[in-house]
C-alpha cells in the first residue's frame, strides 16, 4: 500500500510550519509601550483598565494586519512550490531558486520587522485572554511564539541551514542512487550538529531533540514519545507475531483470488483519472476551491483554504501484487484527507475574522497526518468504503466484475513486513517509525556515530520485522527527511495514525449510522463533523493533546490504535488473541 | 484572423513595464555620497579619478544586487498572474487578489528603498559610460528612470490607480455585456483625469498624453505618432479602396473554394493540439524553457528567459469562414514570436552578467509586438510558410488533402473591413489603431467629451472603413485597454507592424535564402538572427528608433508597411496600383 510519500510530507511541512530566522532585535524594541501601559495601571486603575483594553485591542488589530500580510506571502511561496513540482519547465530550476530566495528574503524581513516586534512586546505583557477572549488570545500566543523563534535564529544560522539543506539533499539523492552511505554520512553528521545548534538557539528551554520534535509537533517531548511508542510496540508485537505465524502456517489467504486486481493493461490511465476524480469529489474535495493534477510524487499543497491542490500519479503497472489504480484511489483518499483539513480551515468562507491568522493554521504535523490517515486507513481500508466503491470499479473497469467488495477489502488489507516505510501496511508501519525515533535519539545523544548507522539499522530491521536489509539504499538511505534537515518529524506519522483512530471513534459516537452512510457513498456527515470539530478549530489549543481531550474526551492514547488493529486483523487472519 | 487579443497584451504589458508608485524620498537621500565624490575630484584629480572609478564600480555592483532582487520578485508576480489565468480554481479569486496585493506591497518597498535611492543618487552624478561602458551605463540609466517614476508617484496616487482600475474593469465587463455606454462613461472620465494627474506627477517634462505613450513606448511622442500615422493612412487608403472596389466588382475571389478549410467536426481538438505543438517547436519555441497550455484568452507570460509560457485555445468551430485550427496555428505563431523574444533575453544562458538587469528587458511594447507580428504576419501569412505547413495540415487533417499551399495562403489573407479590432486583417488593422489614437488625443485634450464618444466612434468607423456600428458593445466598448487604465497603448500594435516589416526586410538582406529556408521548415536562421540582433540587445538603446537604425539602417518608416501591403495585396487582388 502506498503510504504518505516523503515529498508530499515535506511540502506540507513547508506550507504549515515556518522556518524561523532572525537577529536579536526583540530585546531593543517595544518595551516602551508596555511600560507605559503598566505605568497607567499604577496611576488610576479603573480608567487604566479601559485604557489598557483599548491599547491591547488596537495593538491586536495592527498585529493582525502584519500577520495577514505574512500569511499571504506564505501563500505565494506555496504557489511557487506547487508550480515548481507540477508545471515548471525543467530548464527553469536555477531561475526559480533565485525567485524563491528573493521572496524568502522579503518574507524574512516582514517576520522580523521592527513594528511587528513592537506589537509583540506590547501584547506579550497583556492578559490577552481577559481582554480579547480565547480565540484572539490564541492568535497573539502563536504570533509571539513565531516571532520569538524567528528572532532567536541569526541570519547567518538561517543561511547555513539553507545552504546545508541544499547540499545534503543533493548528496543524499546521489548516495541513495549509488548505495553509498559513506558519501552521505559526513553530511548527516553536519546536519545533526547544525540542528542541535539551531535547537539550542531557538528553543533554549528544551533539550535539543525535544526542540526538533517541537518544530513539527508542538507540546510533544522525547520522553512522552518514548512512553507512547513503548506502549504501542508492546501492544502491536504480539499481533504482528500472530499474523506472521499464521501466514507461515497457512499462506496468506486474504486477497484477490481471481487475479483481476493484479496489474494489467485493463487499468487504463484515462479511466483511472476519471475514477479518482469522481472519488475525490465524492469524499468532499471541492474542485471550485482546489485542483487535482498529476505529479511524479503525490502531494497536497494549500495556498489558502480557497485554493488547495492535490496531485496524484497514474500507472498501468505497479511493482507489487495489486494494480496501480487501487493504490491511486488510496492515494487520493490520503491527499483528500489533507486537502479537507486545508479547505476546512478558517478563511474558507467569506469574511471570517480569523482568515490568514495563526489560529486558522493546522495545529501540528501529527494532526495533519491524522486527517489524511483517517480517510486513508479508517475509511479507504474499511469494509463500508468498499461497499460503496466496488460498483464504481466495476463500472470503470469491467474486468473486475467478478470481484466482490470483500475481495477488494481483503486485497488492500494485507500484512507483509518489508524494507520500505512508504510501502508498509498499517500494522508494520509503526515499527518503521519507532526504529527511526530510536535512531534519532541515539544520534542526538551521541550514543550512535553516523558511521555505525547502517549496521544499527540492519540489526534493528532484523530484530523488529525479521527483514534482511540487502542495501543501504533500501535501508538507512531510503528517506529524504534527514537530508532535508527534518529530525523529529517521523513520529508525527504514527501520532497521526493514533489520533485518526481516536477521532474516528469519536465520529462514530457522534454519528451512529456513520458506516452505513459511508457504505451508501454519503461522506458528508463525516466531512462536516471533521470540519466542525477539527479543521475550523485550527490552532486554538496549544497542543494536540488538548484538541484530543476536547474532541474525544481522552488525550493521545496509543491503545486506541492497538485495539483497532487487533480487532481488524484478528478477524481478517482468524487469530485467537 | 485572430489578432493579438487584449488579454495577452495586458499580461505582457504588466510583465514588461513596471507600474511606478512611491513617495518623495528621493530629495532627502543620497546627495551626501555624490557630493563626497565631487569634493574628492577638486582636491586631487588623478587619485580622485581612480577613487571615483572605484566608488562608481562599487555602487554599480550594489545596484545590480538590488535590481536583481526586484526582477526576481517581478518574476514571482508573473508566476501568480499565469497561475491565476491558467490554473487557479475559480473560488480562489479573492485570496489570490490579497496575495498579489501583499506581494505588490513588498515589491514597492524594494523599489523605493532608501538604500536603492542612495545608490541611484550616487550614480546619477557619475559619467557611467566612461567608467562602466555602454551596457552597464544602460543598466544605470534605466535604474534611475524606474526609480524616478516610482518615487514621483505618491502611495495615495498608486492606491487610487489600483482601486479605479479594478472598479473600471468590472464596470466595463458589465457595460459591454449590456451594451450600456452611459454606465461606463463616468469611469472613463475619471480614468482620463487620474491618468492625467499621474502623467503630470511622474513625467512632468512631457505633455500628459505623451507621458501615457511613454509608459509603453519610450522615446515616442504624440507629435511623432501623428506624423507616422498620417503617412500610413495616406499610403493605405488608396490600397484599401482599390481592394474594396475589386471585391465589390468581382466578389472575393481569394480563399478556399473547396470548403475544406471551413469549420467542421474534422478539426479534432487533439489533433489541433498536436499540430500546434509541433509548429511551435519547429518555429524555435524551447519547451525545456517554456510551456504551451490552454487558456480562454491566449497570452504569453515570461517569468525569466528560462521559463516562458504561452497559451492557446482549441475549438472545432469558429464564427468566421475559416476553421479554428488555422487561427490557432496563427495564434501560436503570434505567441511564439513574443516567447522567442522572452527566451532570447539575456539571462537565458548560464552566468550572463546582465541576467535580471534592466538592459535584459524588452525595449518597448512596440518592439515586443514587432516580434510577434514578424512571426504572425511576415512568416505565417507568407507563401513560404504554407509551402512548409501544408503537408503538416494534410497529415493531421486528411480532409484538407485537396487544398494546396496556395489555397491556404489565400484563405488566411483576405481583406474584409469589420467592426472588431482583434479580428481585423492586416490592411484594415492600422485604421482601427489610428481611430483609437485620434480618440485618445481628443479625450486628453478635452476636445471630446466621454458622452460624445459613441457618436464620434460610429462616424469615424463609417468614414474610415465604411462600416455601420450596430451597438457600442461592438464599437467603443469593445476593448479593455481604457478600463485597465492603458492609454497610449494602442499605437504600439501598429508601430510593431511597421517594425516587423523593417526587421524582416533586414533579415532577408542578412540571410539571402531566408524564404527558401522557411519553405523547407528551417526557421533557425531567422530565430538566431532575431536572437542576436534584437532579443539579446534588450534595452541597450533608449528608443526603438535607435534599435531600428542599428539593425536596419533606418529609423521607424511607415512606408515600409505601405510598400509591403501594396505589393502583397496588389498581387492577391490583381490590382493596378
Amino acid at each position: 500500500m502506498a503510504r504518505v510519500p516523503h515529498w508530499r510530507a515535506v511540502a506540507i511541512a513547508t506550507a504549515i510550519f515556518q522556518a524561523p530566522a532572525g537577529a536579536f532585535m526583540l530585546k531593543t524594541l517595544g518595551f516602551r509601550t508596555s511600560r507605559a501601559v503598566v505605568a497607567l495601571g499604577v496611576i488610576n486603575s479603573s480608567s487604566a483598565s479601559a485604557s489598557i483594553k483599548e491599547s491591547v485591542t488596537n495593538a491586536y488589530v495592527k498585529l493582525c494586519d502584519r500577520l495577514r500580510e505574512i500569511d499571504r506571502l506564505n501563500g505565494v511561496q506555496a504557489v511557487l512550490g506547487w508550480d515548481e513540482q507540477v508545471m515548471m519547465p525543467s530548464g527553469a530550476a536555477k531561475a526559480r531558486s533565485m525567485q524563491k530566495s528573493a521572496l524568502a528574503g522579503a518574507v524574512f524581513e516582514k517576520r522580523t520587522a521592527a513594528d511587528l516586534g513592537a506589537l509583540v512586546s506590547e501584547l506579550r505583557r497583556a492578559d490577552t485572554t481577559d481582554v480579547l477572549g480565547a480565540e484572539k488570545a490564541a492568535v497573539v500566543r502563536d504570533a509571539i511564539r513565531d516571532f520569538d523563534h524567528e528572532m532567536r535564529k541569526s541570519k547567518d544560522m538561517a543561511a547555513r541551514e539553507a545552504e546545508l539543506e541544499g547540499r545534503a539533499y543533493h548528496a543524499w539523492v546521489k548516495a541513495r542512487k549509488e548505495n553509498d552511505w559513506p558519501a552521505f554520512a559526513p553530511l548527516l553528521s553536519e546536519m545533526v550538529h547544525l540542528k542541535s545548534e539551531v535547537a539550542a538557539a531557538t528553543r533554549p528551554e528544551m533539550g535539543v531533540y525535544d526542540a526538533n520534535i517541537d518544530v513539527f509537533e508542538r507540546g510533544m517531548s522525547r520522553e512522552r514519545l518514548a512512553e507512547v511508542f513503548t506502549e504501542l510496540k508492546a501492544g502491536l508485537t504480539p499481533l504482528l507475531s500472530a499474523i506472521l505465524d499464521k501466514i507461515k502456517a497457512d499462506g496468506d489467504s486474504s486477497g484477490d483470488s481471481s487475479g483481476a486486481l493484479s496489474p494489467s493493461p485493463s487499468w487504463e490511465v484515462k479511466k483511472q483519472e476519471a475514477l479518482c476524480r469522481q472519488i475525490a469529489e465524492k469524499l468532499g474535495f471541492d474542485l471550485e476551491h482546489g485542483r487535482l493534477d498529476v505529479s511524479p510524487h503525490p502531494f497536497t499543497s494549500g495556498f489558502h483554504p480557497t485554493d488547495v491542490r492535490i496531485t496524484t500519479r497514474y500507472s498501468e503497472n505497479w511493482i507489487e501484487g495489486i494494480a496501480g489504480t487501487v493504490h491511486e484511489v488510496c492515494n487520493v483518499a490520503t491527499q483528500v484527507g489533507h486537502a479537507l483539513y486545508e479547505q476546512g480551515r478558517r478563511g474558507g468562507s467569506d469574511n471570517d475574522d480569523f482568515d490568514g491568522l495563526p489560529i486558522s493554521r493546522a495545529l501540528s504535523m501529527g494532526v495533519h497526518e491524522s486527517q489524511s490517515l483517517l480517510w486513508e486507513r479508517m475509511v479507504f481500508l474499511g469494509r463500508p468504503f468498499w461497499k460503496f466503491a466496488t460498483p464504481l470499479f466495476h463500472e470503470h473497469f469491467p474486468h473486475t466484475a467478478e470481484c466482490t467488495s470483500e475481495d477488494f477489502y481483503r486485497a488492500v488489507n494485507k500484512v507483509s513486513p518489508g524494507l520500505i516505510r512508504v510501502n508498509a501496511d498499517e500494522v508494520t508501519y509503526p515499527m518503521h517509525i519507532i526504529l527511526r525515533f530510536e535512531l534519532e535519539q541515539a544520534l542526538f545523544s551521541g550514543d550512535l556515530k553516523v558511521a555505525d548507522v547502517p549496521a544499527w539499522w540492519n540489526k534493528a530491521m532484523k530484530d523488529t520485522l525479521d527483514v534482511e536489509v540487502p542495501s543501504d539504499a533500501q535501508g538507512c538511505l531510503q528517506d529524504v527527511h534527514h537530508a532535508a534537515g527534518a529530525f523529529g518529524y517521523f513520529p508525527s506519522y504514527t501520532l497521526g495514525a493514533i489520533m485518526a483512530c481516536q477521532f474516528y471513534e469519536a465520529a462514530k459516537r457522534a454519528i451512529p449510522d456513520l458506516e452505513d452512510k459511508i457504505a451508501s457513498g454519503d461522506f458528508k456527515p463525516l466531512k462536516e463533523w471533521l470540519n466542525q470539530n477539527i479543521h475550523s478549530i485550527g490552532s486554538l489549543y496549544d497542543s494536540p493533546d488538548k484538541l484530543l481531550e476536547v474532541v474525544t474526551g481522552e488525550r493521545l492514547d496509543p491503545m486506541a490504535l492497538v485495539r483497532h488493529l487487533t480487532r481488524k486483523y484478528s478477524e481478517l487472519y482468524k487469530l485467537q488473541l
